[in-house]
């Protein structure tokens, strides 16, 4: 059992401590600081907080080995806090995401909004507690925003290579937001291409998942431009891999591993790569129907398994697998760069499995 | 009349075109990199360039004037980047304000949710204009907070000098956001008290308008140890005279240059200083008539009438004159230090006039 698990968390454990140890400590120092302002804000540093103690790290994971395989030493303090300085965007993100999405739940616990607006009903303070708690939570994105660009700045680097870093960093702000963006875009629009669903993967999984951190890493290492089309290389299937993974899991995914109820993407309506590929595919009454049971209020669980059937039977689950296995197999081949460092080869090749045949 | 307003808006003139013309550049090349992204970004951008057009640019002044006080040249173009970058802060604090606060317009056009949620509904989109608006606007306010380190990062100062404004820089996001948090915090618990309001002022409006920028200008001038204490001894009494002004124009402003319905603070039912003020000299049942009037629904002209008379007959409109006089002189004073640079001091003297002695 250990053994066939351990190669897809052990190269996100190399960082996963140390950039928890670098998160908390900055989170305590900005406590103390919003503290001395007032101390009604606690509770919103709590709920700050419990947004960022969960997550897989991911992002900061491949900032860390795109250091590695640029060169960077093992063990380095600036890099670890530079990497932990993603997890502030992504926790910004996510708070933001559910706020616009609605979202009750995240990994299980209550969304941000969902969390202040809980403590505006328990004080039985005045007006609305929903419209309080998306208030409270866009606040509390921001400030993440805000202090995920202060932490890389204070993450030990030189000036001139914090500099070098800034393109990456950057570039992964803006696209993330725009990825959102025509994500949000899409659901309303109902385009339902597979280019509008593919786009949206490269932007808001791909580039700010996985290819811009590893840019970043190999920036603060100084190789930036040796390495930047490997990892373009490698990121930009593994990411598309990765979401699509994702989104089998939110078709297929068993509620016990997943902690999402089955189904959960057909009921919410998502517009993904496996919704695209099964109105491709499927014939022109099945897909009518598919479109209109997509979303809608309260889908049976009958309609669902319709609809599971229609993906399977209409050949789009079978093309979305051989879609993860062939991005995963270019992924592992950008690996072959005689510019990437040899340490970093076997963690980058264990992040592939781990992204694209994980269960959760 | 020419003599007489001049000295209200040239100190701010000095900066504003040229700061135009630099938010204007670093947006020409971010629409271009959107709209590689996709095209459909284009009316995100739209409303973002028409949020930010708009404003008096009080920060970017303060930033430069706190920077020529400490002795840095005029005509520099690098300390227009860094000051202009407040500008997309300011933008993001205004967006996403609009969104917590439900607002229909901001400056006379309508709030960028709103704007989002007619493009959603003149395109005919699935779902709910308005959440559509929503999740947009938090989108482009989060685009707008990420921009402001970006176009401060890329002012053209040198790495160890953006450094040094690092401290004010990222004290003013916090402080802004915390003030915004606690805001929110007392229109719902409806505390009342002066210490409250004061409180929000000082965070939301004094260290984030004018101190926090003084002190960033002196930073890039690398003279921020010797005036840290004279920007603060002038901002934050300013701060707080600046914001309650505005507070009594919120109630008793000529609609006509306002822009705003007369007594609008008292529909919207803000706890401002006027308020707390109010309800502090006011008798019991007065006072409690008051409370229960601010801020409810389909406010009559009568009572916004009764309002303001208890406002004047109470004493409180003229403790606030008062008040803001008292800091007016107090700012006036701290520009008596021998660590300020000549050239700066006419410049914030009008500023504490312009500020304070303001129609609308």
């Amino acid at each position: 059992m250990a053994a066939s698990t351990s190669p897809s968390v052990s190269p996100a454990s190399v960082i996963r401590a140390d950039a928890d140890r670098e998160l908390a400590a900055f989170c305590a120092d900005h406590r103390a600081a919003l503290l001395e302002i007032g101390e009604e804000l606690g509770p919103a540093m709590d709920a700050l907080e419990a947004m960022l103690a969960g997550g897989k790290r991911l992002r900061p994971t491949f900032c860390y080995w795109g250091w590695r395989g640029a060169g960077g030493a093992a063990g380095d303090g600036r890099i670890v806090r530079a990497a932990a300085a993603l997890e502030f965007l992504q926790a910004c993100a996510l708070v933001h995401d559910d706020v616009i999405d609605n979202s009750d739940t995240r990994r299980g616990l209550p969304a941000t909004h969902k969390r202040l607006a809980k403590l505006h009903a328990d004080h039985g303070w005045s007006g609305d507690s929903e419209g309080f708690g998306r208030g409270a939570a866009i606040l509390i994105g921001d400030l993440c925003l805000a202090w995920s660009d202060e932490m890389y700045q204070a993450s030990g680097f030189g000036q001139d290579t914090l500099a070098l870093g800034r393109r990456p960093f950057d570039a992964m702000r803006t696209e993330v937001m725009a990825g959102q963006y025509l994500d949000t875009l899409e659901q309303v629009r109902g385009t339902g291409t597979r280019e509008a669903a593919l786009r949206v993967m490269r932007y808001k999984s791909a580039k700010y998942t996985i290819e811009r951190p590893l840019h970043l890493g190999a920036a603060l290492a100084g190789r930036l431009p040796e390495l930047e089309a490997v990892y373009t290389a490698y990121g930009l299937p593994l990411g598309v891999a990765f979401q699509l993974r994702d989104d089998v899991l939110g078709v297929f995914g068993d509620p016990t591993t997943t902690g999402k109820p089955a189904g959960d993407d057909l009921r919410e309506g998502k517009r993904t790569l496996v919704v695209a590929e099964t109105l491709a595919r499927a014939g022109e009454a099945d897909g009518a129907r598919f479109s209109a049971l997509l979303g809608a209020p309260g889908l049976s669980v009958e309609s669902v398994e319709w609809m599971c059937g229609l993906i399977e039977s209409s050949g789009a689950l079978a093309a979305c697998e051989e879609l993860v296995e062939r991005y995963a197999g270019e992924a592992l081949a950008a690996l072959e760069s005689p510019e990437l460092d040899a340490s970093a080869r076997e963690p980058l090749r264990a992040l592939v499995a781990a992204a694209t045949r994980r269960t959760h």
